[in-house]
């Protein structure tokens, strides 16, 4: 099995975090490349591809990819590519992960443009709906939407095991004729394209329900619905632990439900799901949130694992060359 | 005190509900008009501006507005247009809501396009945020996003007091260049325009925090935007009420959590601020939700009559006239 190729310098708490989140891996039976400097501190026995720059989190990714040719990301998509590792991982600057792993991995043929798929997890539902594009491209053609459903149904499929995954064009409105220009002219595309079970028009109400298995529109507003949900969750959990500790006597009831809340915080959390998936490129590429802590990575290496052993880029392909 | 014309067919649960918020908006001190049926049982002694006709929940809008000319849709519109009522409110189609609004009140002059501001609670905050526009647009161009700035502005100030409310323009991240092209011409439009305090953009994650007081973008976006929350909050409630009766011996822990849980329930409820207002048209015109309840339509018609005593009309006709 080769080892994930894991980005030891991005994200918010690079490199211990991700370090630990790594060694977890390791323990569990996992292999892992590290990509960062030779001498990293609290790498132990892991073994690194050796990368001297970091593209930062706020740099201009294309212009953060094309001057640093030696980075940890640029290096760690180099590697996928080389086939010295199944997959990369990062929880890095985004849009430089996607540059990196497009420039280096390249496109899947036919696919027109890659996209991320983020899980949105259905509260006390096992298995999340898949949402893309979460934000790879701001501006799309009604035709990439088709494809996105293509890849989306595939991932959904390959990860979760759903035989034939129900697809939901985003819109502002149930019946066909709702929203703007490019959902009117995509809801056409999608009615008749092949290879997805395609279920009409969502809203924004049935992000969080089993109405469709997996959504598509543009990255614009994909990454739009992510941050709001990511925002509103976190929003309604604080405040409720707020309103829990106001008064002195409701803090024995609050730690009696604790075994209760848990599964339900941990369902929530952006760590869970193991990370966005871009979808299209020639090679594995997991996007893990910038504060990714080590449970976070783990999931991420995981989830990078499997996708590689279940060849999901082969799955994309031939899907894609059949439509 | 002009009274507010309460459409009384609009609604999942009209005309019981309506009625019911309309008997306690009367008693509260409010006065108001029913606009349906004469013969409309449960009317009491409410006076009733009479309409034959109802548009339905699914009805197209501008057809339905055309056809139907004796709807109590058409007809709430007409009588704040003919200055026998001071607003209008209705739970009904939307869609048809703000066609009649704009058809028979007018847009208020110098104003592009009217637009739907809604409240968005923040969990735990007095005050909500505005987002606009929230569905009346499903394109638009960039001057119009200043011009929702504008009003969105005036309707933070007139309603919440706020002096000089912060507005953001919603963009797939923080610096200037980022998001789609109507994103970037609109940032340079905001950053200079005047009457506004323009705070840059925010991410869907902000939406529920105190970034900004007023946060514009299109229709489309705002319209997803608005109801993934509204999805996600009532996705979360309801999970955290299975958790919480998944085990008997949570029963009692959950019920003496009870008066923390209320009042988070009751501000992330739609009901509680009494609906979305229809900035732009030369009238008061209040959307509730469809599922609106007694209680909805006693605060929407609460609402109402306070925005038409601020003459929130008067100040975005000046606030559009000095920009």
């Amino acid at each position: 099995m080769l080892p994930v190729a894991v980005d030891a310098m991005g994200g918010d708490r690079a490199p211990a975090e991700i370090l630990a989140g790594a060694r977890a891996a390791v323990a569990a039976g996992l292999p892992v490349i590290l990509v960062g400097p030779p001498d990293l501190d609290g790498a132990g026995d892991l073994p690194i591809v050796p990368a001297s720059e970091v593209i930062a989190m706020d740099e201009d990714p294309a212009g953060g990819v094309r001057r640093k040719k030696d980075s940890s990301l640029v290096r760690a998509a180099e590697s996928v590519r080389d086939g010295r590792s199944c997959a990369m991982v990062s929880a890095g600057n985004t849009g430089a992960t996607m540059a990196s792993a497009l420039l280096r991995m390249g496109r899947i043929s036919g696919v027109s443009r890659p996209a991320i798929a983020a899980p949105i997890p259905i509260p006390g539902a096992e298995v999340p709906n898949i949402l893309l594009d979460a934000g790879a491209n701001a501006e799309v053609q009604p035709e990439w939407l088709v494809q996105f459903a293509q890849m989306g149904s595939v991932y959904h499929r390959v990860r979760f095991g759903t035989p034939v995954p129900k697809v939901g064009l985003m819109s502002i409105g149930e019946e066909p004729g709702k929203g703007d220009s490019l959902r009117k002219a995509a809801y056409e595309l999608l009615a008749s394209a092949p290879g997805i079970h395609f279920v009409g028009n969502v809203e924004g109400r049935d992000m969080m329900t089993k109405t469709a298995d997996v959504v598509v529109t543009d990255g614009f507003t994909g990454n739009v619905i992510l941050k709001t949900l990511e925002g509103g969750m976190k929003a309604v959990l604080r405040a409720l632990l707020d309103a829990f500790g106001a008064e002195p006597e409701y803090q024995p009831h609050a730690e009696a439900l604790l075994p209760a809340l848990l599964p339900l915080h941990a369902q929530l959390s952006p760590d869970t799901y193991g990370g966005a998936m871009l979808l299209g490129v020639d090679g594995v590429c997991i996007i893990t949130h910038g504060s990714s802590n080590a449970t976070a990575m783990h999931n991420a290496i995981r989830l990078a694992h499997d996708m590689a052993e279940r060849d999901i880029v082969g799955q994309i392909r031939a899907a894609v060359r059949a439509a």
